[in-house]
């Protein structure tokens, strides 16, 4: 007597919350400290201290019926203008208030986005492996996904298969760089690459094709790599973006999408947005956390805490014999199974207390992902457990 | 290029948003002073001083990891347990935990009631007048409003219309008392008689049809009317709630959902619940605010204001000549159209400065929907403004 979309949902569920949940029963049969709970991508640094000063001072002084009123349903102006400010400030845009939406996180921003673009049956490429969530919200509006395979080698799209799987029920192509759930980060010559075959399409097929662009790793990149912003690649370009992981806010539900003018339709695409934001339920972004974000949007996260777990924990596998992609950005690393059954794998490192989520859950099978936004502690005990499944399945050293 | 769905919201768009967008406008071209807006149901009285001491102890005290991170998608299970305890106290109700989904507002919790509920063509019934943008939320998942005409004479639902509309396809009957926009209270004796049609209905078709019942106003009854609560008159109530206006909290997106034991299928329909606040993208609701409103589900918003407001346009407005509902709840006074046309008293309106909302946004020509949620000085000094239109309209004293 539910609603078949949602039976379905259920029996598929998510991998990953399954692994978050079963981490916390692990945590309480056999104890925290022997549980090494690689699963979920919720940040373990804190939010920066500016942001508990901003909550306070913003609950002193602004007014209650201002700070916690209706807005329009774009979010506050205000608020618009400095994620504006600091997008034309760090990447050279030219946004202004009516070019960006804030929106209930990334997840939220991603969903007026399908609403607001995708009829039923157009489809939206993504290449895998990727973020699972993405088949939901285009179910949403039952449009499609359409899978590019992987690129076993380096991770990064396939090239040749998009421009084959490029029709004209294509809407949306979806990228998320710094990737999850590899760890990757797109070169600006694949950036390039990918929008010169767009463009090409758009032309042949007659039609727009929209680059969407989910960002919420957008600041997470080490080894000096430089952070890209995609409006200046590709003119039909929109990005979603989230403070959940720059600020680790995830619970906050706030973030932002930006759609610069030059895009084809922008004008009616913000108003659909906004609408969008009404009738899904969304209303607006949450009020108080808009003013908080506002006033610290020049923060950063501690990129130096995530970047010795990254070399840690990626040193310690390859170490004791397992394959990784070396991780660029995002806190993923992205780890080739053992076992050529990899859920056999992951089962098989539950034994240890270690929690993993199997590539399949991303498209990608043969491949397991760990998130490392967690204690260097954790990450430096769990390698025991690590260490005797590298035994287990005779990996060298 | 934008969704045929969006395409078509967009030329309907909302009338209470495009009033208060129009209240704006006008208010920043003639003076805030000369502008009278009662078109939004924004509260006029501040959340109470527990609301401000509540944030910043939280923010003060709380890992900022847990205040701010990721938890279970149906929410914190402290704060779960807080609701839950609040209404047994308060209804004799005997919810726990699993019981209480945390939501991103009413329309977050109607958006996932829905998607967990509806297949496309499924139709849920609704008694006109009524919120518009229950049509839109429907529409989100494909399924069908089907509406009960108004009873003309006190806006009580139209009992033997229900009966009659009730089809196959029903599988949800929504109501939403106090009332939006018509200020109404349901009686007990009404909501048994509702409950008792319905029980005959899924006898007679065979399946279950749930009651939804929508209570962003349960706390606002006048007159020392008792508050309902759903759940005891019918098995298969599912209740939605809000904070927005109990704690005048309506930009922070925080409510509930709560799903008694008893209902068919409650253990799907609270899995289905938590899934669809994820891939809704909703994920959770937002996790500050989800504490500071577990410590303050007690308080209570300032009636006595709100039931001044009342009193005061109520019989301002009917010493003037106009027919107006008599409010019981919530903060919206309804009000007889002097013109057949309601959209020409509007307009009418408007050259007083005075912004209502038509009836027909409301399924229901003829009337018009004045907020109260304003300042009493607002009320006293449209006062004028009322006159003149009363004059031009001919209406005796």
């Amino acid at each position: 007597m539910i609603s078949k979309k949602i039976a379905q949902a259920l029996e598929g569920s998510s991998a990953i919350r399954a692994m978050f949940r079963e981490g916390k029963e692990m945590a309480s049969r056999y104890g925290a400290e022997n549980v090494f709970d690689f699963s979920l991508g919720n940040p373990a640094t804190p939010a920066p201290d500016s942001v508990n000063k901003a909550l306070k001072d913003t609950a002193e002084k602004m007014d209650p019926l201002m700070l916690h009123g209706y807005m329009a349903n774009a979010g506050y102006e205000d608020v618009r203008k400095s994620m504006a400010d600091n997008l034309n400030k760090r990447f050279g845009t030219s946004f202004d208030v009516h070019n960006i939406t804030m929106t209930v996180g990334a997840a939220g921003g991603l969903n007026i986005v399908f609403k607001t673009l995708l009829d039923p049956g157009d489809e939206v490429i993504v290449f895998a492996p990727y973020f699972g969530e993405y088949k939901s919200y285009a179910s949403n509006f039952d449009a499609k996904i359409v899978e590019v395979e992987p690129n076993m080698t380096n991770f990064l799209p396939n090239l040749e298969k998009l421009r084959e799987k490029i029709t004209e029920r294509t809407k949306i192509v979806l990228i998320n760089t710094p990737n999850n759930p590899t760890g990757v980060v797109y070169p600006e010559k694949t950036i390039e690459a990918i929008a010169e075959i767009l463009r090409q399409k758009e032309k042949e097929l007659k039609k727009e094709i929209y680059l969407v662009s989910d960002e919420p790793y957008r600041e997470l990149v080490y080894d000096g790599a430089r952070e890209i912003f995609l409006t200046k690649y590709y003119r039909d370009t929109i990005v979603g973006y989230s403070f959940s992981k720059s600020l680790s806010l995830p619970g906050e539900r706030i973030g932002y999408v930006a759609v610069p003018d030059e895009a084809a339709y922008a004008e009616e695409i913000l108003a659909g947005l906004e609408v969008s934001n009404r009738i899904l339920g969304f209303v607006n972004a949450p009020s108080l956390i808009q003013q908080v974000v506002a006033k610290c949007v020049d923060e950063k996260t501690d990129l130096v805490f995530y970047d010795k777990n990254r070399r840690m924990l990626y040193e310690g596998l390859s170490d004791l014999g397992f394959t990784c992609i070396r991780p660029q950005g995002a806190f993923y690393l992205w780890m080739k199974s053992p076992d050529e059954e990899e859920e056999r794998f992951v089962q098989a490192a539950k034994k240890y207390g270690i929690i993993m989520v199997k590539g399949s859950a991303f498209a990608c099978a043969g491949y397991v992902r760990l998130a490392y936004c967690v204690s260097p502690e954790m990450i430096e005990r769990s390698m025991t457990g690590f260490k005797k499944l590298a035994k287990e399945y005779g990996l060298k050293k």
